[in-house]
């Protein structure tokens, strides 16, 4: 449980006890790849305690050869790691104006995992999916009731079987070289890599393939529903892909430096390609200047970067930084506002305050 | 005191009790005139306890002739009215992206009153001003400590001359018609029209006529106070006049309507001049439609608006207004970013949803 004195849990910054949402510090940005109880988490209801003794995993529906996988059984099929960077769908929410309902994210909801698992594609061909499956559902062992829905909810969530056939979608039973943890879907979780956390559903309990999206109140909810009066052409569509977005390690928000020699670092990522450019202005977005930037470390990940600045005056600045990416995205000022709050990759803005020591 | 249970002081929303910040709800914008009640407070202390027998308001300083007056002094000097828009400096703050420190106020830090008194420049003519004055400082009876100052402080701000010359600045001691209540400056206050609320000093203590502007705590910290790196040309600079801004009094956040006939309604206002257009959007800034416009009550009030809205399809609607006035100034989508989130203009952003009922 969280403490409510200092409001962490592990190293992340408690948004809501129960369930749990805690995001990370920004300034563990800085490792390649975060520890694992710095990795922010984002849980819909109650962790369920799971063992592994009876456990089974299912996989039904538009399938020719339904099989039902113990957790050993997942342990013994070739296995696949892969470095990800997951954000929540709602990261950065608070600082969308005007406000959208659900928990409000500060930036911290994303952070990097190395996960090892199976294929999600290698259980599907153990299982022979029918020519007519488009979509396939995971089911998680969580639930619970929402504000906005009546009844008891399991969260689950159908996704297309195009992203399920690239290796990289996997079953994952071990993250950052251990064993799963409760908080992150023990035993078993999806994870999606280059998605919005929502599809990387946790505690998984069973998978059905199916010939349509299932729909159903998690699979809906998180959806981008803009703003429209019916007569423009705005339309509603799933959150899938990362946008790209770029974030401050440091300075932080409220830092007082002195005038002299200081670099501004930071993380950049895309799910739409390689992070291609990196501008940082310290002046309110008067002047841009291009930031250094790290190699990626595989496709998933985010990229280091950073800017040496040479603070010249006293007074408040306000650094800014601005992400482009190999197909050409570049972060907006202002994202487009939508209902619920999703994929907010407006450039972020980090005021300080410059002082003489 | 306010009540802890509502949250509510008179017909206030409470941002914070003590000392008292409280803002008028949105639609209360629909009267030309704001009740007393439902007059926005912003006080920096605890408002005093002052009874007018042996009070006495001394004019002294850069004058030929120091006068001291007493309440009925003032009550028999030549009188003069004056109703006009008075908004908090740091209104709309809670909406300005990186966040600032201080109250947070939501947009309702705003109202218009009628204010009786005298002319300071009729007091200031009493007093016989040397030709060596260029500013006044008001001195109110509250004090108390701020977080970022040193030992205890006097609420007090210099004015400068050429604002107090015009006969439209006053010491009043009504408020609609009645007595001025504590909560807005028993017995005296000064009223700034056209100016935001900071430089209207309440509770009024002594007047001191300078030859510069008298700085103080208060004074410059209502400044703005840009982000700067010191290679660019951003200055520093007071607070004094009403920004170009509009705000919707209805629909109102979160509002869930049917299709059909609507009504969009607010108020328009600036420093600078009279409104000349309001236009409004209810597809998140993608079209733009000119609202009616109603006529301006006197040069300092809120002028109405409206536009007729027909509501053709279901789903998610932003609504947003931007005004334009008489010296050419409109609205931006994002007000200029300052330390102390003073001056927030940005357009206002009403989200609503659309369902069939």
């Amino acid at each position: 449980m969280p403490d409510p004195a200092s409001n962490s849990y592990g190293d992340l910054n408690v948004l809501s006890p129960d369930p749990i949402c805690a995001a990370l510090f920004l300034p563990d940005m800085d490792l390649p790849v975060s520890k694992t109880e710095g990795h922010f988490i984002r849980s819909h209801f109650a962790a369920p305690q799971i063992s592994t003794a009876g456990w089974s995993l299912p996989i039904s529906g538009d399938v020719d050869n339904p099989v039902t996988l113990s957790y050993d059984d997942l342990l013994k099929m070739p296995s696949h790691e892969v470095t990800c960077l997951m954000e929540c769908a709602g990261n950065s929410r608070s600082t969308m104006q005007p406000p959208a309902e659900g928990v409000q994210w500060n930036n911290g909801g994303l952070s990097v995992g190395t996960w090892k698992g199976v294929s999600v594609k290698t259980v599907l061909e153990r299982a022979s999916i029918k020519g007519s499956a488009t979509d396939v559902l995971f089911v998680g062992a969580d639930s619970g009731t929402e504000s906005h829905a009546e009844g008891t909810l399991v969260y689950e969530m159908s996704v297309p079987l195009e992203k399920l056939l690239h290796p990289d979608s996997i079953l994952a039973y071990e993250m950052n070289g251990e064993t799963l943890p409760k908080d992150h879907g023990y035993p078993i979780r999806l994870v999606t890599p280059g998605w919005y956390g929502m599809t990387s559903v946790k505690w998984l309990e069973k998978i059905v393939v199916m010939d349509h999206p299932n729909g159903g109140f998690h699979e809906m909810d998180y959806w981008i529903y803009p703003a429209t009066d019916g007569k423009s052409d705005a339309k509603a569509r799933r959150v899938t892909n990362l946008k790209v977005k770029s974030l401050i390690s440091s300075p932080e928000k409220g830092d007082i430096i002195a005038p002299g020699k200081h670099q501004v670092t930071g993380v950049a990522w895309s799910g739409a390609g390689a992070i291609t450019k990196v501008e940082v202005s310290t002046d309110d977005n008067r002047t841009w200047h291009t930031a250094k930037l790290e190699e990626p470390n595989g496709g998933y990940s985010w990229q280091h970067w950073f800017f040496d600045w040479e603070v010249v005056s006293v007074g408040n600045s306000l650094i800014r930084s601005r992400a482009t990416d190999s197909a050409g995205n570049v972060q907006p000022m202002l994202a487009t506002w939508n209902f619920r709050g999703y994929e907010v990759n407006s450039i972020h803005s980090v005021p300080i305050t410059v002082r003489k020591p």
